[in-house]
């Protein structure tokens, strides 16, 4: 296994984009990373390409097949992989597979969702639960994490305003990403007055319906330095399964597949938490967040409402949490999550963050979550090569 | 890179099986692999999925985390691949470079669908072709297909009854097959006096409808011998990307992606077609299964319908084609279709293959297609570690 650096990332801008089909997305996506890396279309030995669902919210499959062809490189292998909202972490994963196996020399991983042709996403979103014994009985994903936000109160007395603090934090860092999809501030009395989803989650707890892509160039250590100035480098990657529905675990205030993969990353890494300068969590809902923080053990079991409360996870706090506005604010156009969320910290880690450069970050991570914890794929990236 | 085995294979029966669920299938095929390879489930260091598009037949995406949850093998990383009906091809692909890499030593690789559990799967097949510039027009697999044995008889003069008689011989075999959806024969006249599907294809034509799962056992290859006596090597895997629709190909009675592959696996293990005993080619309609055998290079273009009059791929012919049945009578479950194919080329190899045993077959080939070639996977497989 050798080592592997990521030399180009891309991120559409997230949104209701109603003048955007799906192979439009993902073209603009992988054309930018391209251009951005500095490789010819040539180079690329193969392609990967994180998506949900397209076969239910476009009414196509065989996208590998489509996103190849359609950005004219054929006869390049282009393979789609699925694992719900952590489709796109997965994308990146099997890239660096690839490249770090010898088997591939450059390698484009791209995620994707158009999420708005459909009137009503739930039926779809729900297919990443357990379908026989959640979607069909009428748990939707909204349902799903209140009860784990309900346990988290009722066992770690985590108040409310501290689920609606999350996504005010996100919305702060959102407010600096033009691609983002909200980029504007809200207060936590915004979130607590709007509209009730799934008690006690309301709207302003909730990631958003969303059409984007993303993408990133990955190539091999020893290489990169050809390619850009700014490589960054793949310090970890790791992947968990975890029990697909909720009445199946031990406990549903943690994610088990979370701390498995984090512990595979650290261990794999030699790194810690401390050594974290900015993590880019899967916060699908605000209970999520905070769920995060804990299992990828930020903060003790419990605490995390707290440290969010306090501004540990503000862009200047103790461990800034999603520069970029998070699934939350950024958007989440479900298989795009996992490759935007590299390309954050890719940004953070070069330095081009703009307004929410978090100063002198150094290492980053990622986590991506499918489902209500099923898969977790989590991403440890540094400047430096060793 | 180091080299990689096949330890164990498994299929299900194929067919309308009304009394098993998705999660029961790919949990059979599963558990009868590991117990054909001799390991333990404690030992399985990641599992891949082959799946075409379980969210549009039974409403579940995130399929490995169901996969690894419901055979109890959580938190072992499980990831899905979809490539429409290479779906299966693609996921042993990644098994085995999982494996090549040295991040894995054993991989499970899976396929399944579910197909029957839909009043008209139609729409849902459709989705692997172009979804706006064929499906919406009207376009249905058995059309396009229809379109290209069209034009392969407009070109080469190959005539209704040398297509006919490619399912013929597929169902010779599928009499042996216990696991074959269509264990008989059928003869010329009945496929030509069979209803038309789309002229010139009739319904014996077509493959079928199915239910069904199947899965395989990768290690590498030195630790092979520890877990069976009849290990089957990989000789080579390769892939490729074709176009999506018809209309953008230069020739539709081609698949260049096959032709690609091919030429690939073939310079990867320094193997030509002469070398190869078994061959287990994509016939989801017969005329695919006669351009598989011009594509990958055992005819001349133009030459497949004669070499099958003539009796050349009949199991005791010069380059037996589909010893199983093939696609048209062992069954179409569209994922599982490229690790079935792969499990029979080891039963083959193995000599375990029963009354459709081709006598002293040392090396093998799979090509899975998706689409109409959109995509293309090709392996070749060897009894001999060197």
């Amino acid at each position: 296994m050798r080592d592997v650096a990521i030399i180009g990332v891309s991120q559409t801008k997230f949104g209701e984009l109603w003048d955007a089909s799906f192979r439009k997305l993902v073209a603009e996506a992988g054309l930018k990373a391209i251009e951005d890396s500095g490789i010819e279309g040539d180079d690329i030995d193969s392609m990967f390409v994180g998506n949900m669902t397209a076969g239910l919210f476009v009414q196509q499959e065989h996208i590998a097949s489509l996103i190849s062809d359609h950005i004219g490189l054929n006869p390049t292998p282009c393979t789609r992989v699925e694992a719900a909202c952590a489709s796109g972490g997965l994308a990146v994963r099997q890239g660096i597979m690839a490249v770090a196996s010898g088997m591939n020399d450059i390698v484009v991983s791209a995620g994707v969702e158009k999420m708005t042709d459909v009137v009503d996403p739930t039926p779809a979103i729900a297919t990443a639960s357990d379908q026989e014994w959640e979607a069909q009985q009428g748990a939707t994903f909204p349902s799903l994490y209140a009860m784990m936000a309900r346990r988290h109160m009722y066992e770690y007395g985590t108040t409310r305003e501290q689920l609606a603090q999350f996504s005010v934090v996100n919305h702060k860092n959102a407010k600096n990403n033009p691609n983002a999809q909200y980029p504007f501030e809200i207060s936590v009395d915004k979130v607590l007055n709007a509209s009730v989803v799934a008690d006690p989650l309301t709207l302003l707890d909730c990631s958003p319906v969303s059409d984007g892509a993303a993408a990133v160039v990955i190539c091999p250590a020893e290489d990169a330095k050809k390619y850009t100035d700014t490589p960054i480098y793949v310090k970890a990657s790791a992947q968990a399964s975890g029990s697909i529905a909720l009445h199946d675990r031990k406990s549903i205030t943690t994610i088990e597949s979370t701390k498995v993969a984090a512990k595979k990353a650290f261990d794999i890494s030699g790194l810690t938490n401390k050594d974290i300068d900015a993590v880019e969590v899967h916060d699908c809902f605000s209970i999520n967040g905070i769920l995060a923080i804990e299992d990828l053990g930020f903060v003790k079991k419990g605490e995390g409402g707290k440290a969010v409360e306090e501004g540990q996870t503000e862009r200047d706090g103790d461990f800034p949490v999603n520069p970029s506005g998070g699934l939350k604010a950024r958007g989440h156009p479900l298989g795009a999550t996992g490759i935007a969320q590299v390309a954050e910290i890719v940004w953070q880690l070069r330095g081009e963050a703009g307004k929410r450069q978090i100063d002198g970050a150094e290492i980053g991570m990622t986590q991506n979550i499918g489902g209500t914890g099923g898969t977790a794929a989590v991403h440890i990236l540094g400047r430096d090569k060793n």
